[in-house]
């Protein structure tokens, strides 16, 4: 499975491309970093992101885009940037029918490191040893978009997996409820029935004194 | 000019297309809005947004895009969804090579309303008496659309009329500046002409007394 990692961002956009699965060794393909400049205008940044994502999905041709959720931290006008070069990102994926997944960042530090509270360094220290990269990946947003991409091989077949178990749970839990519905009717009509004999009896027995 | 305005948002999105311009009568050409459901994944909901857009576009072939500015407000979660909807807005226009100019919820209540404060009642109520509207456009979302669209007709001239006086401003400061400094470096070429001469006496004189 190859997968498409994005770290999305005005100023920089960092896109790694990655090889694997579950169990298997992965490989880098493709890493680089897309940017802007904040004197050009929003649309015309976002077009320039889209026209490099949709080059990147048209050479390199990945089953799946992996995107860091965004979260409102510290700077606003960042963080709104970057949620709308993720949707751009999001966009171009949808528009080739690929699957997109948001992974948020104590995610990928949680799936690369095993600990969702690794620093930076910690990171991208783990994705030049996974990836067997003879110099680490640089600047962050170029090894955080490859962290996102092993992120998603890794943790993908789990979450369908997952999905997949509770999918049938729910369904297990539909069908016994259907039973105990069905039970619970089967009480009532019961009920009904015997109660329908008693006041049957006591119509009948009303009669009999109007009698 | 015709302007498309949009109120971006995953759950509804609204589109307003105004006719019209500066001290002349608005009308409204196209009022709706776009919905999705939360069920639905993010990438989808996007592609609908953009498909509707992209449709919008096509058939009433606007001259401006006027999208609004989001602010990370109340809900961090609804602020991220729009301000993906609006980047996808923003790609789509920037695509077909048009103007998007984002504008404040402020400048939209001010522009319209003559009170940056104004509420959503007063906002639409204005839009319907701007528009000469039968009925008030419902939900709030189309109503912002179309005031977001009046927004720009009325503020983009004045926009641009500011930015040729603040170019203009700019060169005329630049010119004096220039002339500042050259006249800064003919006053220092005389002081060094007069220093040179003096020092040149001086010397003439030290050497008067060695003689």
């Amino acid at each position: 499975m190859r997968v498409l990692g994005v770290d999305p961002g005005l100023t920089r956009c960092g896109l790694g491309v990655v090889d694997g699965g579950l169990g298997r060794s992965v490989t880098c393909v493709a890493v680089d970093v897309v940017r802007t400049s904040a004197d050009t205008e929003l649309a015309a940044r976002l077009l320039r992101i889209s026209d490099a994502v949709e080059h990147w999905l048209d050479v390199h041709r990945p089953e799946a885009v992996a995107v860091e959720r965004v979260f409102s931290q510290h700077n606003v006008r960042t963080v709104m940037g970057t949620a709308q070069a993720g949707g751009v990102v999001a966009l171009n994926a949808a528009r080739r029918g690929l699957p997109v997944v948001f992974h948020t960042p104590s995610e990928v530090k949680a799936a690369v490191t095993g600990s969702g509270r690794a620093d930076k360094a910690q990171v991208t220290g783990m994705v030049t040893r996974v990836l067997k990269l003879e110099s680490q990946p640089k600047p962050a947003d170029a090894a955080d978009a490859l962290a996102l991409a092993i992120c998603h091989l890794w943790r993908e077949p789990m979450r369908e997996r997952l999905a997949e178990a509770e999918a049938k749970a729910a369904q297990v839990a539909r069908a016994h409820k259907a039973k105990l519905a069905a039970a619970a009717k089967d009480r009532d009509a019961a009920a009904k029935d015997k109660e329908a004999r008693r006041t049957g009896n006591g119509t009948n027995s009303g009669r009999d004194t109007r009698r």
